[in-house]
């Protein structure tokens, strides 16, 4: 009992047949969420549609000109830029090298928040100038849009489609508020894990602890962080009636850039549409040189290192115990590595610039993925069925691998205390015991048996708010409830009451009677 | 944009190509519940399944022989049969058309408290008995079924995947628990309305408390009947550690008979799948007399009635009034009616045995359905686009049709109230006011807008859990928590205490200070 391979082709003819051409406003966030992003643009312009992509004109990925998208360039001075950000991401490093501290925690949350800090007023900042450009906001609402896709880890795409009333989708796997599900869906702290707390879905007493203090304290960030800044702006620019946090809940469609088999079960909602691994592909041939080097590791294989869009270094040390390490297996490795060649490096290591990632995991010959846990690299070794040793540095890695971990389908190297032995007998555990390779093969079947390509789900749900205008008979409003009337508080409250002077009542009664 | 005609031809093509033969072992609820799971044994048996249907000696529905189905008879005394199944409804009618009295409600609350009782103990006798039939066991066990198809409305079919160890799969819209999605999805009672207490997922504060109220008088009602009935029969045959509800909280997949074209939007969980009008098709050519009859209507159309599987009869005084009103109208009427012709009885109406329900709804010239409000045919109207005029009688009927009435799509009479002037104003409502027809085509169009038909999503799903054996990925165990370790109340609580102990140690150390 299989899916046949003409399956998924069959379904893109149903799909592209009789569908005409839509204008799709982006809203992307810069970074490593844009290489998601352009995977729905090149589906969307080569299904026919026209999209126009917003970008701050000291972006650093999205180009002004491509085949795929017109742009609409919004000046931006903000010091939220590439050099800020490798600054950050050296510093960040720095702290996770030096170990597990309260100190170095805080220090790390410090860092964090300041980030997000900047990240949010520098966009307040481009939206304010962009609304206060009439020739622009003119410009757009000429066009008549029929959706804006935006990436709601930046704040603009909400308010972009509230000015202009027009449909809003997500593409999603964080908010200004968190993880996406805790925006919209019931997330019961008892068996819903909060990210940053590396727990699973069965969690004891302690752990459960843990979990409601992990989410007090990202709720307390966002109260102090994100909230002023959103709040105010909607405040100067929409008035007291508009509630930030409503317009981006308000969402018709959020295309979650997950799935349950990286996901732990959870409650989700009407309007969650899950496209986890959407941007993953068979693998295609490798380049001659390259695959002849795969091939010349004979029975043993190859492993393959990536650290990442982001990171292409690690601090000197740790690539020196790296690099000593895998020169001393029988295997043969392809590092993605931009530094200084390591002294210790072996015969058997390949150093690439840059490696054709999808291809190689789909590759026969690759035993582990050696990565730093990125949503995109995570997905793809599930797609691919590659076993992972997991490096996790910054932001959501330390949580991603530790749900692969507990899937049993990945190892994971604390760069706190790792150095070549430790990192040797990790690697050596993933490639010679068949669990993680099992695990890791079983999680990917499931993966691969859906009714449809997550790819083709995402783009079908865009043209279904296109086509209809919106989703709204998938979408619940109880956001716009107060907390005591979500949790019913007043209702039980009042019954209580109730219940409680019948009872005054009978008892003074019956008392009444018997005196009598 | 719209999806092309042969999407869901290709679709199907798509899923029959490789897959196998599996082995499907049905528990079905008889009555109308059976016309459903029937759709899906047909669908089943057409890709090329092997069903095995479990059925009571003394089923009114389900037939021993079937050219679909091989079946196992289980013999059964107990007196939920048909006869008692007509003298239930005959009461409850007597009872509705008295009107909306307290005494009533008490009335009809208690044959339904009755029925359901008489229904769970018949249906526990029958497990004993073949549970304790070793020769049918071991047959059962011996086909090495890859799945159990089950209607949760009956307690028997978790029970049966339990003791065989078989994955199971709800044909569900109601359980032993009440609505479905009760069992296992959060469902907050500020926004999802209990079933029964006809009320939006937009509530007034004194709805909210209703909504309450029916939840607590549901919760009692399963407390006292359902709960000591189950629990018994899990304690003799599987010992303390098995709880009931467990075992059905803990199906493998949900087919949901309904989806938010009809429900209103709410949370759910990742083995929920909706498929909701999975029973539906297009309309096939009419008899050639009938299609005479609708096209002699002209331009005015025709009304069809028909009030369901199990009512084909109402009190004589109504159908008097709905004749006399029905003569009135220069429409043509079909009505499924098999009782004394009524004196009142106009040249316009046609008086039917049986009527091809689902090819009548798809003809151009019908304009509005009369009928009951049973889940099936609320369905098909919303497929069709289809206004109702709803007569609701008995069980969910009330709400299904409270439902469309709030989505604008159908008038409800309250049979209560009905007489001939009653029935003909809000049919000429139906008839004249657009907005009727309007909306639910707007409803029909959002229903056919899928990526996939509901019957092939269902049979995906099934398939899905024969392949892998299950969907445990899909599954949280949440509800194995304690009441207060799922609300956090624990944790909450300890960490109030905590803080309480330091606030008060602090305060201490300060008053001393002070006095030193």
């Amino acid at each position: 009992m299989h899916r046949s391979a003409p399956f998924g082709l069959l379904l893109v003819l149903c799909i592209l047949s009789g569908i005409d051409s839509g204008k799709v406003l982006v809203f992307p966030l810069d970074g490593s969420h844009w290489v998601n992003m352009k995977v729905l643009i090149e589906e969307l312009h080569s299904r026919g549609h026209n999209v126009t992509v917003l970008r701050a004109s000291n972006s650093w990925y999205i180009k002004e000109e491509s085949p795929l998208y017109n742009s609409i360039t919004i000046p931006n001075t903000g010091g939220f830029d590439e050099e800020f950000f490798g600054l950050l991401i050296g510093r960040l490093l720095k702290i996770r090298r030096e170990g597990h501290s309260i100190w170095s925690r805080l220090q790390l949350d410090y860092e964090i928040i300041m980030m997000f800090k900047s990240m949010h007023e520098d966009m307040m900042q481009m939206m304010e100038r962009m609304l206060e450009d009439k020739e622009i906001i003119k410009s757009i609402q000429d066009v008549q849009y029929d959706v804006v896709l935006a990436d709601p880890a930046a704040g603009g795409g909400a308010i972009l489609a509230y000015k202009l009333n027009i449909p809003l989708v997500f593409n999603v796997r964080w908010t200004i508020q968190g993880e996406g599900h805790f925006a919209i869906a019931p997330s019961p702290l008892s068996y819903v894990p909060v990210p940053g707390a590396e727990l699973t879905d069965k969690m004891s007493f302690l752990q459960r602890v843990k979990n409601v203090m992990t989410y007090l304290f990202t709720w307390f960030q966002l109260a102090v962080i994100a909230d002023p800044i959103f709040t105010s702006f909607c405040l100067k620019h929409f008035g007291p009636s508009v509630n930030y946090f409503s317009l981006f809940q308000d969402a018709d469609i959020w295309l979650m850039r997950n799935d349950f088999t990286f996901e732990f079960p959870r409650p989700t909602m009407p309007n969650i549409v899950y496209m986890g691994g959407f941007q993953c592909k068979p693998a295609k041939p490798l380049p001659a040189d390259l695959e002849e080097f795969v091939q010349s590791s004979g029975n043993h294989g190859v492993i393959i290192m990536s650290l990442g869009t982001l990171i292409a270094q690690l601090p000197q040390d740790v690539t020196e115990d790296i690099a000593a390490a895998f020169a001393q297996l029988p295997q043969k490795v392809i590092w993605r590595y931009t530094g200084p060649r390591p002294v210790t490096l072996g015969n058997n290591t390949l150093l690439v610039d840059w490696l054709p990632q999808n291809d190689l995991l789909g590759h026969p010959q690759i035993t582990v993925f050696v990565a730093h846990g990125g949503t995109n690299g995570v997905q793809e070794a599930i797609y691919h069925g590659v076993p992972i040793l997991g490096v996790p540095l910054v932001f959501d890695q330390p949580d991603n691998l530790f749900r692969m971990e507990a899937k049993g389908t990945a190892k994971i190297v604390d760069i706190a205390t790792l150095d070549r032995t430790v990192f040797l007998e990790a690697l050596k555990e993933v490639l010679h015991n068949p669990s993680y390779k099992e695990n890791m093969q079983r999680l990917s079947k499931l993966h691969h048996d859906q009714p449809m390509k997550p790819l083709d789900r995402a783009v079908f749900w865009i043209e279904f708010v296109m086509r209809n205008r919106g989703a709204p008979h998938l979408r619940t409003q109880s956001f716009r409830m107060s907390w005591i009337e979500y949790h019913t508080i007043d209702v039980i409250l009042t019954l209580m009451a109730t219940l409680f002077i019948f009872a005054f009542l009978f008892l003074y009664v019956i008392r009444y009677l018997f005196r009598v």
